[in-house]
């Protein structure tokens, strides 16, 4: 039987170093400030916000949510969007993304300032997480993979790490900061030949494939540890990962389920960008 | 018996398709353009300068160096830089790098404009590298290595390839670049365990460690295709790889010598680079 490593163990142990961040801020005088923009009223969108927001406000750390019509043109878009980066009472922006498809998206991302990037979508700072750049936004969810195995004390110095999947948003980032973490990475995906055996190899197996239950028993190593990035909806319309968990985690030694897992650390990432924005940007 | 994959053959089949696309900038009254920024005489610099220029030359592609005094002070240089930066009349800019410790590098990268960037040092194009956006400029070294890859018709599509070294010169660029044609990378470095074991499963092997003759036999699979891309002095003082050449191409399939392999293929990515700069800036 695996241990779980849960979510809201990892949240709960990084509350505690935030809020006293938070509070050294507040001494000085400095509320950090998140904005959220959101384009529209995408159901992803209001969930990831609600938990957000909760995050933000359990700590103290403000947030003001922008909600801008769907029907926007790039302009005006472009035109708010620098209001609220130029804003110097506002520390982080949260941009949701895709935009809508007649929105350039690219054009943001070189507008954003790179120290209000708290969800790291500047090509400055994927540059400074390609090049190991400690300076970085890194994306919150691969950073949420790093603080689990922080959290569970797991050594990944020149251990098998194997990457399912290589977005720009999981795979890629999060196989730059193992690589800084000195793991050996191998990273994977729907070209990858004798996938099975690959990751059977993996001493540490990171799921970011965004495929229903596809990391089968077969594909994990005995007492492999097991992190599951992916969130989908499985036949019954039931939230799961990337990984058969029922039949995994009799092999594994640790697991992350869906939902409980990495998705419930990201709020925390995030909270966290925002304090580290807030410092840098009045040079503390 | 290892085939051996020849620099100068793959140089030489570039050649002949950058001379046509030289031509036909020629003809719109656009002679591509490269400047050569080297501050002081490092012996390193020179020598790459030179093949750099007979390589251009060969083409047609115009070359400027420019020579700063090792002791110039950071405004000043930056102004020379922008000079050459904003003149519509170079396309390229190559800035010999690592600079004399005094000269802030960070600064030089933010100033570079993306399009003129051929040797890769700005953001802009380390981001698209590892986004996988193909408008990048990736630096010419690993960018030589897909050249002799695709040269000899060498498939890396799901193939297991190991990278040896994690460097952002080499190791990481050239693992994205990798990635982009569907190869499943493993990069190693230092820190990684049982090396010899991962680098053996390899079926192409990519040595860019910086360490004389240190890939030795047992660390080679048979018939897997090595490619080694240092460039270092033996205890007797002549240039070798990283790959125990000798002892290695009885078990290869195929290797690159060192030197004649992929230092014999950079100076013509920097011409391909020089070209393509050209064409974007004119909008072609």
């Amino acid at each position: 039987m695996s241990i779980v490593m849960r979510g809201l163990e990892v949240a709960g142990s990084m509350k505690e170093k935030l809020q006293e961040e938070f509070l050294a801020l507040k001494e000085r005088g400095i509320i950090p400030h998140l904005a959220i923009v959101r384009v529209g009223a995408r159901p992803d969108d209001l969930a990831y916000e609600r938990g957000a927001k909760k995050r933000m406000n359990t700590i103290g750390i403000k947030c003001t949510v922008f909600e801008i019509p769907e029907d926007v043109d790039q302009e005006l878009f472009e035109l708010q969007f620098g209001k609220i980066n130029s804003n110097p009472e506002i520390h982080g922006i949260l941009l949701f993304r895709p935009l809508p498809k007649h929105l350039n998206e690219e054009s943001l991302k070189g507008l954003i300032n790179p120290l209000k990037d708290v969800d790291s979508m500047s090509p400055v700072n994927a540059a400074k997480v390609f090049s190991g750049d400690e300076t970085c936004f890194a994306p919150c969810t691969p950073e949420s993979v790093i603080e689990i195995l922080d959290y569970y004390n797991i050594d990944i110095t020149g251990k098998k790490v194997v990457v399912l999947g290589r977005s720009m948003v999981v795979g890629k980032p999060l196989s730059m900061l193992l690589l800084k973490k000195n793991a050996t990475v191998t990273i994977c995906h729907t070209k990858t030949k004798n996938l099975e055996k690959v990751c059977r190899e993996a001493e540490i197996l990171i799921a970011a494939a965004g495929k229903a239950k596809m990391v089968t028993q077969e594909m994990v190593g005995d007492n492999a540890i097991v992190i599951d990035v992916g969130i989908n909806l499985d036949e019954e319309g039931n939230l799961c990962g990337d990984v058969d968990y029922k039949n995994v985690e009799g092999k594994s030694s640790y697991i992350t389920p869906v939902p409980g897992g990495v998705g419930s650390v990201t709020s925390s990432v995030l909270a966290k960008h925002v304090i580290t924005a807030a410092k840098r940007l009045n040079c503390i």
